[in-house]
């Protein structure tokens, strides 16, 4: 395809502007997919506040998003599994395919990865892009191009809930009912866990978890959630305990919660990077912790959960907005952190 | 409790009497449960028309039945868990808690148990039964005791899908839709399965397999079950597959249906005790296949499962008897193999 | 065996004593045991200093020494695998076997456990002890009563590497080249790990670890412990580390010092309880963190792991006291850590 | 390099010739290899004798052999961990890095795998080879391209190992101590197996396992082998038995001789493709079946156990023939089956 494609670009701290830049040809294992969705990430907002996260700093003029669905409108003449006219969700990291990693099965550790919005690597608030088509999945007919760009946050919580052992028979509990802890709720219970119940601050969220499937909530800065959560198991501790939110009070609670032996999955980053945490505690309980960076092999896992209706993936977008209207976006995603589950950007008609 | 209690005995091969035998006695760790439901199974059948298993062999009068539910009416004195009144699902075997299988959490394997209906222990078509309170599972208030006895039933469905791995994002095949391939089928679904298959040659089966939740049904008298299930996973096979038909023509077939690196899960006795099997096609395909031995840890998940609404498990019963008509029940089960799917004895009210 | 036996006794802070006490008579599944040695553990000598350890405060007069090494004296009417004369390695927990833990195999956890020289279970620093048969492992002719004590010690070491999945192939630091340490050294290295390097800050420890077969030693007071292991990995880091040491330090070292997805296995308690560590770098690498309880299923192998030459268990024994110099041994203990890897007492002779 | 080189072909059924080819030429990410050593294969064997294995026909002139050690002479410029002069043990299938298997870490169930010597993929009875510098592993000073070679042998025994999930404490058998038999005993012990013991019906052949480290050996053609499994292990059977024999026979013993609940790991293909085994017993036992397909990640895992001195591989060599003798080596081979190990094809000097 020829031309330009509108292009939404990070100028500066707080300043987005807008860009034609060249539509991207497909390479033979590509597929040049025309977007209709993106969300808008933590990270995005994190980048677009302060100009970097940890050692990947921003050079503008920078493209974010990294959560793409759309649809194939060109087929690099190596690609057999897609077509035009196919929608699709796009994992957004490409791996090396030969380090020990790769090698493994572990590819989302690899460390030459080329992952969207992650600098110096740009995103995809734009019309188009040609992608890896190993790294696009087909979408059923009745899952959208807006829930296949939620796809990528889903796989998060996908991936944090088989990191735990997850099963059918366990209660767990979701610290925080953010975006996050709201698809690792619903991962839980996709993957047959008999009870979760989420944890969070803000009386919203919670009515939003319920909404989705928790089986019970608990305001933490109403009732004491250990406390609670040990009323609910009948004293004996849950099986699993997923944090997302990152704060060093909601993963010390997790130690107290859980029941000797289980497993305590950190996927929430704390802002200093550090935590202190009762580790004699923890041995003498002899849990074990399993840490999330990203996800793997998680895609057609997620689809399928959300077609066959077992993830209500709509359910946690909260707000949507015009490729146009990227600078509101970002602004009003940072000034009402509270009140958004998930934001997401409307490239194109679906 | 004083008194006796009507008890239903095979006096010899096809041949059921009662006998009035002395109500239990409950030791300090035991509760006394009325009965209320006890589960007619394949084994039982087995011993009724054969008079043995293998190296266990019926010496009459034997008290046939390993699938109790009933109500607790006394307690032992060291019993803390239950009270009488509750309503519990009894698991049949009783362990050392000693040996090596024991120790390890693997205590369906100890050689020294103790299963109801296993000769010479009796089993429960009778009115009360003392057994170790551990034992007992209470069930909720929306688990009956008919779904009660089906517990037993279900765990080897649950154990199966569970040695299998199963999990959210695969394709599973059941093969069989008698009772334990539709409690596999309900079990695997339960864990999160995506797709589940049916395999089986009684049409009335397949329908049955159908309005219990399965994805898909094969006659596989009608069509050729191995491309069948190629055809359903766009030519890459199954993930899993669970053998429960115990033929030799079934179990080839779970070995040319799967994918490579994949797991066959074998349930079905075969009549013979032995089959010939394709192993160096398994070698190619570095296939695994895990067997079952009854179940371990499962009654919990398993009344979990039936409590939430994820397994429908009154929908396997097809006749219901009563204990006065044990003779006719037994009678009944061995002529109508085909058509029974799953036959109770019902032995008080509930 | 009538009669009464010498008893060591903590009677208060810093002092021992002596009691004559009734030989205990061993029931039907148990044996009496003519202890030869029992090793002085750290937690000794915590109990011995402060009285307590978290919430076990020790009730005057009370018997140290939970690490056994006897013969067989008598023998209970139910045990079978036991005769008169057997030397044998004493486990030193009785679990309830009915429990969650103890019915999943995961007995080290069970709530209920009565463990030696646990207040206010007394312990064993005398000359007989009678115990369930289940736990006393026979040793072979080339495994010594000494050896048979310190299996206790070792088979911490052989859980924290089963813990952390270890296996040939694989690189793996420890940290501490204390008695745990270095057994933990030890087992790794019979578990068949390709290489393994000990950290400590004293030269003489070291010293040691590389006597009992460490493949390299790291002396952290003197070299960044964490370039060190990434200069013996090529760059790559190691593919497992366990803590025993204790120390936030240490802790945070392996965290910098493993490959991206790897395992640490904490067995050092922290003396404050807790530790402040770098969460975020944790989950960037994707780590899992084992912890360790004592031990479970470990006395066979370890026994076995000593029989066959692969550890030197004798080569840890740095001291040896008469059961007469019980407030000896337990006053060098405490004034000379740095020197000490293992004091063993002498009960009688071998 | 320019040039041509000496090639050693299949020219037709039991029929080995010579030709002259050309130097192949490195691309970027390959190193080209002077070949010093390519062992013979059981497979290679098959092929001269029969033209065929399964579906893999030979086109003559076709070249044999893919266990290969050598010396890298030229290096491809995206190549970085290898250099001119790097003594190198090659890994012999090229896979596709992309497909469900490669990409999940499973790269030998890859559908698209380039393997050497397998049709219509010429092998390597030849001076020079150009190969993916992924797929070729440094050799340590103390290893020679004698046992780089033998790595890829090496390499199915430790995959066997691995699959039957070996470790420290157990008791395995291995049934059959030809080539593949005897690395797998050596890679069980490499791994920490307590006691490794091997059963064969030739003479020669056990007394070669005993002198390369196993703990004991059995005749089967004397000894029933399961009777003398249950007397060594008393009465409690084997923790793990990997067949390597390919016989039914042998096959049936490994389901009698294992304990309840254990794993047994299929190797060796029977002649007929199929076996008659009694699955019944099977599932009485759960035992657990698994299977290999050549192997994956083990090249460096089994070249540290060769460099430590745990695995013995030159031992297993029992002929060596020049390239030049490539006929008489390949019907010296076919005729005396019953007294070859292992024979080798020497290239050049090392």
């Amino acid at each position: 395809m020829e031309g330009t494609m509108k292009t939404a670009v990070m100028l500066g701290i707080g300043q987005m502007g807008f860009e034609e830049r060249e539509i991207p040809k497909a390479k033979d294992n590509e597929v040049l997919v025309k977007l209709e969705y993106v969300g808008i990430c933590g990270s995005d907002l994190h980048y677009y506040e302060t100009g970097a996260i940890g050692d990947y700093v921003v050079e503008p003029p920078f493209v974010l998003g990294h959560e793409p669905g759309g649809t194939v409108v060109e087929v690099g003449k190596d690609v057999k599994h897609l077509k035009v006219g196919d929608r699709v969700a796009l994992e957004p990291g490409k791996t090396c395919g030969h380090c020990e990693f790769c090698k493994t099965g572990r590819y989302n550790l690899c460390p030459d990865v080329v992952f969207f919005a992650t600098p110096p690597v740009d995103g995809v608030f734009q019309e188009y892009v040609a992608h890896e088509a190993d790294l696009c999945f087909k979408l059923p007919d009745n899952v959208s191009t807006l829930e296949g760009a939620l796809i990528e946050p889903l796989a998060v919580g996908f991936h944090a809930a088989m990191q735990g052992g997850a099963r059918a028979g366990q209660t767990a509990v979701v610290m925080g009912a953010g975006c996050i802890g709201l698809v690792t709720m619903m991962a839980l219970k996709a993957m047959g866990v008999s009870k979760v119940y989420v944890v969070d601050i803000m009386e919203k969220r919670l009515e939003k978890a319920m909404e989705l499937g928790a089986d019970g909530v608990i305001n933490g800065s109403k009732t004491d959630a250990v406390e609670e959560v040990m009323k609910l198991t009948e004293g004996k501790g849950c099986d699993l305990a997923v944090e997302t939110a990152g704060t060093q009070i909601t993963t010390v609670q997790t130690i107290h919660m859980t029941k000797k032996g289980s497993t305590i999955v950190l996927v929430g980053y704390s802002k200093s990077g550090e935590m202190t945490l009762p580790m004699s505690l923890a041995l003498d309980k002899e849990l074990t912790f399993k840490t999330v960076f990203r996800y793997r092999h998680i895609y057609p896992m997620a689809i399928d959960a959300v077609a066959s209706g077992k993830v209500n993936l709509k359910g946690i977008v909260t707000d949507i907005f015009g490729l146009d209207e990227a600078q509101k976006a970002m602004d009003y995603s940072v000034n009402n952190k509270a009140d958004i589950v998930k934001a997401v950007i409307r490239i194109g008609e679906e």
